[in-house]
């Protein structure tokens, strides 16, 4: 690592990689956070009703620390979910080990997994990297941390900013997975709830119930407004840390801090997409004009989990009839006559018909690319939203038919 | 047509298909079907808001009659929808020309479209072939009508059944299309409602109201059963007409006449689902054990619609982590430790956990059918649903990703 990238790295927090032997393909599968001091915690989790063994001892420690962490042990490989007690019992004996190897309570540690669902994880692989773990805890192994992550994601995807607030600089840096199974629906801890994993650290002192707070509403626009299957996953879980190592203390009252975790959060949740399993194109979607934010978020999610669309997508096919079709099942107040539709700056649709002055080639054209936005203007109201999707690719299919995945 | 086949159309409709040019293929594309005598008439359409101009015309035809149809014209090629007042204006005149062709009124014509949304409907073209249906009207031209009205379809869809009420016969027939974007969500008149199409006819004689209450109650569990890819047409409609040719009066407490025509239109469902496009493997659901039967249909829809579950199926992959995720997203009341899964007569997960019986490549074997059963039995309640879905494919993603479909 430069030392440049060292310096986005937050005080107050060692990394480390190992290969524990739960990967197939033999790569690093095994990520540790270790925080020098305990840090304060706010997390959400996936709302899914079946929720993976190590989202419920999370919940259980938070609650018990009143959200404190001290480290955060992530395993790919084997989601541990749908394994009963014993699913419970092998994340309480990662816990329990790895409080012994950090001089912790069990109570401090945050354990995770993404992988295969309903398959009992081999807890004692990962006990017996701990010690490798140890070895190689430091600033420069972020990065090894966020590659072990990994699951079908093809690149790791991380973020970092650095903002001055109140004369000193706070630095906010995040790590995360995810590639299929991505439709999140965060919700608060007191709610059972996605596998993607994001862990945003900083070295802000910040009280975690303050923490939980800009968390809360981070999501809202990042995590929870991308889709590329629509699927929720059972693991999905945010972890944000706050270590205090800068000595700069926020507040929940503090824009800056929580313009900058959005940002960060932002960045995170749009790299996810862009490395979407068999993903050809990233679509950003614009929805104005509806009645309420809750309608503009479901003619966004509508569009971004209706197979037609997707694939009209991968085929770079102006074919908007089909984006009408999900505009008027999104269950949105909308009135079919005042729908517009913009491809870019490309006119498509004007009064939910034909815009006259629509280009089909030059629409193709502009659907080509990697990356496009597509507008939709209701025009029964002033709420709005942005929200990432992709389309859907046969290789999507080759990805997820493969037996056995 | 045999002699035989013959014997299973009801009496008292003619038949007859003719080629209008609106497929770009070149083949026979409106297909006309018209009662001897004005026929008793219920129909039911989708429940998406945007939506198409046909059904706009059909409601208010069949406000103006109370549920009287002599002439139905289905065109396949456009959906005549996003079509504004053009649109609509394009279907009265067909309602126009076929009511002065065929001696009624033109409220008591039914028009219907399917084919691509959002491209203006050149009716002449539709006026024009009149004069071929009117000398083609026949019993015999059944099957030419079934074809007619197909558009990314392989196969025609057909179903029939004789049942003795009172001691003498009553015929019940159907014809319908479907192969994409189905997922019928159908609603009584009332509100708007797929681009599924299907006609039943009988030649009982039923009121209209009695029909409709028929008609919504076996709806409910075919066609609101099914979905190939999740995306509710604008054009969905089932219509059902009885001609009273057979001289038996049905009233609504029939029972025989009830189970026979929903034996119809399951059948007619059932097919459409087998025909989806790029289908692989047709997958029956059986969700048992739910709290109310809402909660029954909601599990099968999030299993029926989850992309991962459906490219597993076509893969044959027993990966039963994924209905485990996509159980848990459903919204209903599910305790996930009591859900468990059977593939047919194969133990899959017990206690919400991979059941201690299973065998990996019995279940694959399984799965590699042309047909199989799902079935689960989440364990908090008695109420239940069958449901009827498909695998997702490459070969659909090809089908729908071809510029311009």
């Amino acid at each position: 690592m430069s030392d440049l990238m060292s310096l986005m790295i937050p005080q107050g927090f060692r990394f480390a990689a190992a290969t524990a032997g739960l990967k197939a393909s033999g790569r690093p599968d095994f990520a540790v956070i270790v925080a020098d001091e305990t840090a304060s915690a706010a997390a959400l989790y996936t709302a899914n009703r079946v929720c993976a063994a190590p989202l419920v001892v999370d919940r259980e420690h938070m609650a018990a620390t009143g959200g404190r962490v001290r480290v955060v042990a992530i395993n790919a490989g084997n989601a541990n979910c749908a394994t009963g007690q014993v699913g419970i019992d092998a994340a309480k004996r990662v816990c329990q080990a790895a409080a012994e190897r950090f001089g912790c309570r069990a109570e401090e540690v945050f354990p995770c997994s993404t992988g295969i669902i309903g398959v009992p994880l081999d807890a004692e692989k990962l006990v017996r990297a701990l010690g490798t773990i140890e070895v190689r805890l430091g600033v420069e192994d972020f990065h090894a941390a966020a590659q072990a992550i990994l699951t079908t994601d093809t690149v790791e995807k991380t973020a970092f900013v650095r903002v001055m607030i109140d004369g000193a600089e706070v630095r906010i840096a995040g790590l995360c997975k995810g590639s299929g199974m991505i439709h999140p629906q965060l919700v608060p801890p007191a709610l059972p709830h996605a596998t993607m994993l994001a862990y945003v650290m900083t070295d802000a002192a910040v009280e975690p119930a303050a923490l939980q707070a800009m968390l809360n509403a981070a999501a809202e626009r990042s995590f929870n407004r991308i889709s590329v299957d629509g699927d929720t996953s059972t693991n999905d879980t945010v972890l944000v840390l706050a270590s205090g190592a800068s000595g700069v203390t926020v507040t929940a009252a503090n824009m800056e801090f929580q313009a900058a975790l959005e940002q960060v959060m932002v960045s995170l949740a749009r790299q996810i997409v862009a490395d979407g399993e068999g993903v050809s194109h990233v679509v950003e979607l614009q929805i104005e004009g509806a009645a309420t934010e809750a309608d503009a978020v479901r003619v966004a999610k509508a569009i971004a989990h209706s197979p037609l669309v997707k694939t009209a997508w991968a085929g770079s096919d102006p074919n908007w009839g089909r984006l009408m079709a999900a505009i008027g099942y999104s269950g949105a107040a909308v009135e079919p006559e005042r729908v517009e539709i913009d491809f870019g700056q490309l006119a498509i649709c004007r009064h939910g018909g034909r815009a006259a002055e629509m280009d089909v080639a030059a629409a193709h054209a502009y659907l080509k690319q990697a990356e496009f936005t597509v507008t939709v203007r209701l025009g029964v109201g002033t709420a709005r939203c942005t929200f990432w999707t992709t389309d859907l690719t046969a290789e999507y299919v080759r990805i997820n038919a493969d037996y056995s995945t």
